[in-house]
């Protein structure tokens, strides 16, 4: 399927804020991938595109779905707002035949992350983060990390995370953390080799 | 093994201040209990003498026994300071023929919590937090809750955990995150019954 046509069916699936921001992630993403060796531009806008497409289904649809297509139970015990990723993945998979493992990993975890990110799970996840329209304490400081350091850029974003659940009481995915604590391994080892 | 027989071998083990440290549990331990019915005061001193027993341990000593005698290879990967608990209460069992799962919980316990802790395993995660030589921002709040709110006074000390790896950059243990999140549910559950 082409970019186009996918645009147009994320375009009548999301609410057009939502849209709207669909289309800076992906500009962001591409911004991002130019950056970086042997990422094809042609997938990280799938991915990007395609990123939030059940984010405006209603919450009963997405319960359904984990319910009965997804092999994650467990999902519907945390807050919606983590529904989305894992329900998106399946749908377009099965609306549009997308088989990219990777793609579909990018969809699927863009909002947890997970230990062993892909370049492009890395890309999708930080470009959600800081596009354009994004306005809170730390966003340009994240920016700007986004362009040094992905695994640092990730890092910051999930302690962001981990900080606002906490504060508002709520509970903390646990695939969220075990990012964290893979991000942060990562990144010792990368400083004892520099 | 008499109470008084352990708080010897234990003083033995631990450095002074540390001793002193698991009198004072002792002391808020069983006075915890005091307002619990059916909590033995006996099982609680004796988690309460035991709990620390390992904490004076070289590191080595503690990784060894871990890897060689505890099923949980896992625990090399986290901080040092979550070491001595699990392999205090193997320590015990095999040193004093402690048998009682509910002591020896308690001790495996005392610093991550888990889902489901029993009355013994909430007190003495507290009695530890909350022992009169402790001081940090928010420990009188503790105290206080601790006395009126096991489930909540456990839920904020692990948020201050939670909060302090953050700040320090360094990993949080996926225990310390469920205990937080099982807590949370009792917590909402409670409400929901009140």
């Amino acid at each position: 399927m082409k970019i186009d046509d996918l645009l147009q069916a994320t375009k009548e699936e999301l609410f057009p804020a939502r849209y709207e921001h669909t289309l800076r992630v992906m500009e962001t993403a591409i911004q991002l991938a130019k950056q970086i060796n042997g990422l094809e531009t042609e997938k990280v806008a799938v991915a990007a595109v395609l990123h939030d497409f059940c984010k405006c289904w209603p919450t009963i649809k997405l319960s359904q779905w984990i319910e009965h297509e997804l092999n994650n139970l467990d999902l519907l015990l945390y807050d919606k707002e983590l529904w989305h990723a894992p329900v998106g993945a399946e749908v377009v998979r099965s609306r549009f035949g997308v088989e990219d493992e990777d793609i579909l990993n990018a969809i699927r975890f863009h909002t947890t992350g997970r230990p062993n990110m892909s370049i492009l799970e890395k890309v999708i996840f930080i470009a959600d983060v800081v596009e354009p329209g994004r306005s809170f304490p730390g966003v340009d400081e994240l920016r700007s990390l986004a362009n040094s350091n992905l695994n640092q850029a990730i890092l910051t974003s999930l302690n962001h995370t981990i900080r606002f659940l906490l504060d508002k009481g709520k509970k903390i995915y646990p695939l969220t953390l075990e990012t964290r604590n893979a991000l942060l391994d990562t990144l010792v080892k990368d400083k004892k080799e520099e």
